[in-house]
């Protein structure tokens, strides 16, 4: 690569903690010097950046399970990008891979990530790269472990998605249906969204929060209650959703996007007691414990995109600049499957 | 029995629903005519009433896990009394029995009790009557279910128990210690509870939830976290709980006191969050789904206190007109071990 791209890595820093809900003026864009590729490392040019509501949690400073983004440094971030240069016997030129990259044009690594010590991925040939950060992503790889290892849904089980139309929720909702659910419900915001989960998704209904009484409208759709309810987002809707459960029902909390942006931490669940009267078993969980089994279960999601099955959809977002305005789409709810930003066409042929 | 006797049986109905805190003027005292035994039936003569925090849950009008007492009702709780009068079969003249007798001096039975069709109990030869309503009654049960089928506590397990002065988490805790957990810590309010449960049961440290700050204990006497948390309270203490569990640990949720005399539901638990961060699994539970094995937990609980290794404790109170009063002390946190009131002596010589 010549020296004057060097010169231009564009990069978003961390610039304030947010207080409260996440503003665009907490990054700063600066750039630097790409740095030197040495003995075992390989330089990546970033292609797209991948968005999540848990990025949100890591711009807090406090001990979660993943150390928080330090203020100046670069804003962390799951993205895929092309090897331009390479030093490291296993990643060549041209090659498309997934990592923790962040949000700058050009990314070291060393085959690991900085934080998790997670290997870089390559994307498979074939697969479409945007597809490597959605249902094969990270997102796509939570939906299947909370379903299937914490959810452990099975045939027949009435199951509640909320946050149903995000990135984890859709494909959260689809394994339901695909392992024989008699009945999946989403929860999201907006006529568009619960459209496309009942048209497009196989959804057998979906509520709209905004408009709809969620506790009369899940009373109606689930008189014999909900067995499994897979959560994104807490607040009111965990609430309603509790009074609705079947006794000895599931509950998989896999987020609570309703209050990553609050300054204080809002009350919990008021109705959490319905977890005796209900006798329910509530379970958390976060993707990183499941990564030894993650190849298996990114074959079995790649199996079910093949064959129609699953649907993955990406919204799809442009320029480097816009990175944090991309990010506060999620907190708005703007977002249909899975926020990406794309922010260069890959500069090399692509070779896998 | 005399007529006379027969015309004198003392109820405490229920008058009005209590809102917020129960009130004694909330029951009334009533006096009717002794019911006739017909065949099937004997007569009880209660001598102690036993008083559960849960007992609260069934004064508000709302659908739950039993129906709650009605209007006019005999106040519902659990009793020892003596068969006075038997035209069954299977019980006899002078015997102790065991059941929900309700707050009145006669009860009517079949055998079974109206509300669950749950069996009347005999207490058996040499146990004193308080303890099956104690350690062996439906508190020392539902501590060994919560604490071993729900919490599945194990040997090097480090665990806490909220609500532990009570008849609930006194006998849990013990449990825990019993099956080798490496660590048993209480919260109760006061000193004389905190001395009792570390100089008598034999825990390892008891936090006076009064005094002291409950987060800055746990964090001192928990440095690894805490495994297994046994909640009988709720509120703060639940939250303060979440804040200092180990990764993958277990909470059982028995009860939530804190609230049960709210006008209306509190916040729940606002860190519970937590359960996603660090992974827990929470359960609620509740006794009436675990007695086909309560025959099995009855003996080994009274294992246990003929070894020495669990003791029971019963805070008995006297006079039948102070059932209301009674009740009170449970909220007022007045109890320590279960709260019973005598309102009898044996009428007949006992016989077994």
């Amino acid at each position: 690569m010549t020296e004057q791209a060097r010169e231009s890595n564009r990069q978003w820093r961390l610039k304030s903690r947010p207080v409260g809900m996440v503003k665009e003026s907490d990054f700063e864009q600066v750039s630097e010097t790409v740095p030197d590729v040495g003995e075992g490392q390989f330089l990546v040019r970033n292609l797209f950046f991948a968005f999540e509501p848990a990025m949100r949690g890591w711009l807090n400073d406090v001990k979660s399970y993943v150390p928080p983004v330090g203020l100046g440094e670069v804003m962390r971030a799951t993205c895929v990008g092309q090897v331009v240069e390479s030093r490291h016997p296993d990643f060549r030129e041209g090659e498309l891979v997934s990592g923790v990259f962040g949000w700058q044009d050009y990314t070291l690594s060393d085959g690991q990530d900085a934080i998790l010590r997670r290997p870089v991925v390559k994307v498979p040939a074939g697969v479409p790269p945007e597809r490597t950060l959605g249902a094969l992503g990270s997102t796509g790889l939570t939906a299947y472990f909370g379903m299937l290892d914490i959810g452990e849904v099975k045939a027949g089980d009435a199951v509640l998605v909320s946050g149903a139309a995000g990135a984890t929720g859709s494909v959260a909702g689809q394994i339901a249906r695909i392992k024989g659910a008699s009945k999946v419900v989403g929860i999201a915001g907006g006529p568009q969204k619960c459209a496309w989960l009942v048209d497009e998704l196989g959804f057998d209904a979906a509520i709209d929060y905004r408009k709809e009484n969620v506790n009369a409208r899940l009373k109606e759709l689930f008189p014999k209650g909900i067995d499994l309810f897979f959560d994104n987002v807490g607040g009111n809707i965990l609430d309603d959703a509790l009074l609705n459960m079947a006794q000895f029902a599931r509950v998989v909390i896999c987020g609570g996007i309703a209050a990553y942006n609050e300054m204080e931490l809002p009350p919990g669940p008021r109705n959490y007691m319905q977890i005796v009267i209900r006798r329910l078993t509530v379970r958390g969980f976060i993707l990183i414990d499941h990564m030894q089994e993650a190849d298996r279960a990114r074959q079995q999601l790649a199996a079910w995109l093949a064959s129609g099955e699953l649907r993955g959809r990406e919204d799809i977002q442009e320029g480097f600049e816009n990175a944090p305005r991309t990010f506060l789409r999620l907190f708005r709810g703007e977002n249909i499957g899975k926020q990406l930003l794309k922010v260069a066409e890959p500069p090399l042929p692509v070779v896998s």
